[in-house]
């Protein structure tokens, strides 16, 4: 059984990603926005728990075809977005440039004594990022921190058939542009009275 | 079997709650703290979703004796803090006079597509809060903004039974003063490091 995140999912496409050459200045950024190392490596954000909390799921991840095993972890996922980026979605059903969205992932564990069977969130596993960003060409760049115990301090844009797969994903199963708004349950609303969702949501 | 949310136990208990008589004059609020009707209807707060979020947790209700019900709807909680007390225990592994605490209850769906079992978060269900609140004599009061579709804009403080089992649960079974830091992983940590969390944690 091989099972990731929905953003890394490891869909192998031939060609996928496209860097863009000669990238231009950035557009001036809001306070909240991406924060860069040499123009692409982001930084890791430090404060994104006092960002605008999106919603968290459970076992929200790609099972192959071999199907689901007895053994594999349960995992919460919880997304948060920079909170002027969330602000203006609530305005306008969509994304401005340089919306970050930080993708956490934490143990879950099993209460016994209070609540039998019920799940909460503990450790953390594993910390990602998708950041709307105009100067490549997809529109959206993706990045992986890594795993608890050692995080990275910034990431390099994820490139080749590592972010071919996100692109493939967030391009595909997304209810608005390249985010799964249809799991984001004040956001979806928005983005029906809006217009933004797409087809089929 | 009955089940409700652990911030409502239905604890019976013979006196529990004491009403603090003549409210003293509220200490000046934080601009993001309790806003209240008459002194002490609280207000349900309508940018909590802009609040900190705490964590998530899926089911954690309490199930009597009698035994979990295969026909119970999965649950989804939510807590949220006001940011300005997130960043006061942060530094001191306390939470000041006026925190709002919202707990917000919602169904939980299954992801059938895109990853098979996955749970996310839907409808809302039901809205609940507590606050650190000195005037009552327990220090802390709790509220009940009722279900999805019929919210009520403000809530008076419960009261005799149904804030008795609050108050047990939330002093028997909490990591921190009247809270579930327990389950909020990114300040049991600094609970830990700042010496607040109770015996036995």
């Amino acid at each position: 059984m091989q099972k990731v995140t929905i953003w890394l999912a490891p869909v192998i496409l031939g060609s996928g990603f496209i860097w863009a050459v000669g990238l231009p200045a950035q557009e001036e950024a809001s306070s909240d926005g991406p924060d860069y190392t040499n123009g692409t490596e982001l930084q890791r954000p430090l404060d994104y728990r006092e960002w605008t909390f999106l919603s968290s799921s459970l076992n929200l991840t790609y099972i192959d075809e071999s199907g689901a095993s007895e053994s594999r972890p349960e995992l919460f996922q919880n997304v948060f977005v920079n909170p002027s980026s969330y602000r203006s979605f609530m305005d306008s059903g969509q994304w401005p440039n340089e919306t970050v969205f930080v993708l956490e992932i934490r143990r879950s564990s099993q209460e016994e004594t209070l609540s039998a069977g019920g799940q909460f969130q503990s450790n953390l596993v594993a910390l990602e990022a998708e950041v709307k960003d105009s100067r490549f060409s997809d529109g959206w760049a993706f990045y992986d921190f890594g795993v608890a115990g050692s995080l990275r301090d910034a990431s390099p844009p994820l490139e080749g058939e590592r972010v071919a797969g996100c692109i493939a994903c967030h391009t595909d199963h997304t209810a608005v542009e390249r985010t799964f708004v249809q799991f984001y349950p004040t956001l979806i609303e928005i983005a029906r009275q809006k217009g933004t969702l797409k087809p089929g949501f």
